[in-house]
């Protein structure tokens, strides 16, 4: 099974997959835990590029998506196929709809590059997604207590308010693929809900 | 005018490049140089991440062709957009048809995946493309020559004679576009050769 973890910045993405990793862990199954942009040394080595913030030369929103999926196509090669044919369960910290929330609502990229690069590049799609919510300020908060902020991180909240549109946006058009998390809760409920969600599917 | 320059390695494009700009530089004309993979500081870094030589992660070939429109879209971006809009003469070193000569015919990565990417990423195509044509074992020599062989230099002289198969192909689809030069020619030859043609053009 493949499950996607989404969401803005600092809504405890991070947590929770790590609290579903150690119960699986723990429980005797097989698990993968990895993240996008990245999730092999090569993928993260495009993540560098994609967060660094370089006010000299701005990236085109062209390469940032084309950078995203060149991440995700040595990420499904070497992750994510490999862990799905040996029945793996895999964990991953955003996929595609990362794409569709940031590039495309966030920055105003065509629906239709995204819809093409998923199409030709995207073998796989992933079976849940759980999209964690909370409003803007509150995650961002959470960010900026993290230390430096990324080239993401550094966009105005507006641009945030927008990617979080764009969640909304795929949860309307894929009810049966993405389950909204109320972020705002504490960490522990929040990992019993997606638990016991993915224990009623299994 | 937008003038692309192809062919395997160590056949001569850069030297018929740097004479080209000296010429058209010392004859008044404003001139950009510059190359594929690269031609901005984030697309050179893109480039060293194409070239590296990595035993322990084989780069998939989707991630290869991403990568090179990652850059391609950010070259496009920063320099030939710019410089066309201020009509000023590009010579670049490699564009679009490499990734055909190399991702498609030398890979064998589907065709389909490189005329989506063009159609969708590809705002401007050369006017002119000047395809350095010479026996691979001449240029593996030349390219030997100067050193340590990076990613692509490293593959076998079968991927070399499909590389050089598929500017062949290239040139017969596009013969008003692509002109064949004999780059077993001395350096001065082909100069001549190529300045002849695009004066007469120009």
């Amino acid at each position: 099974m493949f499950i996607s973890f989404e969401g803005t910045e600092g809504v405890g993405k991070t947590t929770l997959i790590r609290k579903l990793y150690e119960h699986f862990e723990a429980s005797g199954k097989q698990v993968v835990l990895t993240r996008e942009p990245g999730g092999t040394p090569l993928a993260e080595q495009i993540r560098s590029l994609l967060l660094a913030v370089n006010h000299d030369e701005p990236m085109s929103s062209d390469t940032e998506l084309l950078l995203m999926y060149a991440a995700r196509a040595q990420h499904l090669q070497q992750v994510i196929v490999p862990a799905l044919a040996d029945e793996k369960l895999v964990l991953s910290d955003r996929f595609t709809d990362a794409s569709y929330a940031y590039q495309c609502v966030g920055r105003g990229l065509s629906k239709d590059k995204l819809n093409t690069l998923n199409q030709t590049f995207v073998s796989h799609m992933p079976d849940i997604t759980y999209w964690l919510d909370a409003p803007i300020e509150l995650g961002m908060s959470r960010a900026r207590e993290r230390g430096a902020l990324d080239r993401f991180e550094q966009e105005k909240v507006e641009f945030f308010q927008r990617v979080r549109q764009g969640y909304q946006q795929l949860h309307e058009l894929y009810p049966e693929r993405i389950k909204r998390l109320d972020a705002t809760q504490a960490p522990e409920i929040v990992f019993q809900e997606a638990l016991g969600h993915i224990q009623a599917l299994v």
